[in-house]
């Protein structure tokens, strides 16, 4: 095994399990590691090309310390949305990169992201290749939007679905008072995959019945007329209806909803989201109470309701890292494969980055039904077992306690 | 005592406690009025007037339901927003109501709601003192917009400020991740009180500080060039600003931010849409990186995460209006008043409904600053103890378990 140090860095949007994964790197690269130090990049390739890298060892050395950061969301060093350079631009960045790996005498690069961050370390390696040098460059997944391929479900998707579906349960209950006919609209995250909106189909009531009456995904071409027919169809049988969204749905010929110029009955042009569109219309064409929600950025940072399997699963998947490190392989991200038997099972490997960076894996046809409205009990299967179990976050002056950095500078 | 039977009802806008309060309404009923049947009404008076009551002994004597109750959002009897009207058409309504009282032989109304519904207790009494009848009626608070008078705080509003106050913080975590100037308008409910918006103020660090660097309610004029001018002297210090507002900040000629659009049947503007503006014009004025987000429903039907001191509370002014109720009181309503001492404490009174219907309790104006864009201590000590404790609730499926009435239908 190689002598030298570790760096660990965050990458992309935060994830209420992104902190989990961090603490199961840094636990395993202290078991694995014993010889080296373990550093901490800040905000990504962009803080780390500056120079700026930490000791987490001051930190993370306590148990406590390492327990608060599992449930704590967003991204304990910081992130970026930062694309590598390509030409000439781009090899002073990768030179910068290098040198700091050289003088820290990095020779393990963890990058936890999704799919961006991905294409870094591939990037990463390739340059390697070519110009020398000796780091084991390794991914280590994360995304709310589930969109990584060559695994089975991403770190902080079941925390995000759990509060999804949640959240859409309670919506319906709150909807559901008045004796009247409404229609309430919620949007969440996902522009090509529909992962997150396909999680609103584990609100169910006592009898397992959806709560989210009908849901539209990215990957089906979305029509008014459908939606408008598709309600009629529910107000057959129901008054208060609920439908979730992705911020991504879009026409037949490709163009967003959340794009498209709508106006309202009073003749303003429509601000916001693919929700609030879907409102207008539905208000013009229907003449019904509506309302829309946009869950924004709570469906990602909402660390108070978090999924005991995703934090448990996000931890492991960092030890896992290490391990893939230390049997001398990089280049690679972490991936999952779920068993085949009844009970749910998942076993731990690593995937070429190739075949992952640059990719999306999006909603399968057969998760959603023939009406392209509603989830499949494909799907459901699927999803059900990410979101079990609930971790209590420790709890301070009765709002959630979390481990920040800037405590420790 | 008078031999007969109790009617509960709820009415208004839903909160995460309103059920706690139902179900110490029933508990305190089967205590104090053993002979009498316990009726639940439905959807508040306009159901009632429908004749649509049930019993409710077959859900709530169950241990298990009435627990299950405790900790269910929205409201378990539906409810209405529904003004009893005058002249000839209210006199018509008020008979509808009182044939319903004496069919059913209700000689004790407990009416669950917030300031709409104290008005309809006052009328109701006020019939009865021109037309005969017999009926006690008692309001019973609920409200997480806090505005109701001669009450310390309102059942429901401890919930909601303990969900936003940790969403705040969460958002906050949120924003931060990135190396590069940001601003995040967040918006909660109030109309023209602005304790919503005051409770983001607890959301704080580990140092105490607080993490919404700027609050605007209702109370104050809304100036945009002062927003700015208070952007730029919080950025002297931080890059990364979260901001909270209240859906009803307006200008100092009184105008709303967010303008109404159309009107409820108690002639409210429909609000929202408060955060929008104010981002559209920071990004205009500052070309900074900003972005909004609408807590909406969320922090009224978020049972998830629940004050265990609201609903602890709840409960209990459940249990006292029966109590008032059983002394022969009627046309009143549950308040409560703090204690002057130390140590959190809560005393339990009733208050003539005249003195708080149709009345409402702004955020006096020492709890803001100067400034008037942050709490004072005096409000962060007024609002400590409101958010205190955890109820976990029951969870099924991964998600949370309700007492739904359509179940037992």
């Amino acid at each position: 095994m190689k002598i030298g140090n570790c760096l660990i860095a965050q990458s992309g949007g935060p994830t209420a399990a992104i902190n989990a994964t961090l603490a199961g790197v840094y636990s395993g690269a202290k078991k694995n590691f014993a010889i080296g130090r373990i550093y901490g990049g800040l905000n990504g390739v962009e803080g780390i090309m500056k120079g700026n890298i930490i000791d987490l060892s001051n930190i993370l050395d306590k148990e406590e310390n390492l327990k608060l950061l599992k449930t704590t969301p967003s991204s304990f060093l910081g992130s970026c949305r930062y694309k590598l350079k390509g030409g000439t631009e781009g090899k002073k960045e990768f030179k910068k990169l290098f040198k700091v790996f050289e003088e820290n005498n990095i020779k393990y690069f963890f990058y936890i992201g999704g799919n961006d961050s991905m294409d870094t370390i591939l990037q990463l390696k390739e340059y390697q290749a070519q110009n020398g040098g000796d780091v084991s460059f390794i991914g280590v997944p994360k995304t709310i939007d589930n969109d990584l391929c060559c695994i089975d479900h991403t770190p902080g998707f079941g925390s995000a679905a759990k509060y999804i579906a949640t959240t859409v349960k309670e919506i319906a209950a709150d909807t559901a008072v008045y004796d009247m006919d409404s229609i309430v609209v919620v949007e969440v995250m996902g522009r090509n995959a529909g992962w997150l909106a396909l999680s609103g189909a584990l609100a169910t009531d006592s009898s397992g019945t959806c709560m989210a009456d009908l849901i539209y995904l990215p990957e089906n071409p979305f029509d008014y007329d459908k939606l408008i027919e598709d309600i009629k169809k529910v107000q057959e049988t129901k008054r208060q209806i609920v439908i979730v969204v992705s911020e991504g749905i879009k026409f037949a010929d490709g163009s967003l909803i959340a794009e498209a110029k709508t106006k309202d009955s009073f003749g303003h042009g429509q601000l916001g989201g693919a929700a609030k569109h879907v409102e207008a219309v539905i208000q013009e064409r229907m003449g019904v109470k509506v309302r829309s929600v946009e869950i924004n950025v709570l469906q990602r940072c909402a660390a108070h309701l978090l999924s005991a399997r995703d934090i448990n699963e996000s931890y492991m998947i960092g030890e896992k890292a290490v391990e893939v490190a230390a049997e001398g392989k990089s280049g690679v991200m972490v991936t999952t494969q779920r068993g085949k038997g009844d009970v749910y099972s998942l076993t731990f490997d690593s995937t070429e980055i190739s075949l992952i960076a640059n990719k999306e894996k999006v909603v399968p046809e057969d998760y959603m039904n023939e009406g392209k409205n509603a989830a499949t009990q494909k799907a459901l299967d699927y999803l059900m077992p990410l979101i079990q179990g609930e971790i209590a976050q420790a709890m301070e002056n009765g709002i959630p306690k979390h481990l920040v950095l800037k405590d420790f500078k």
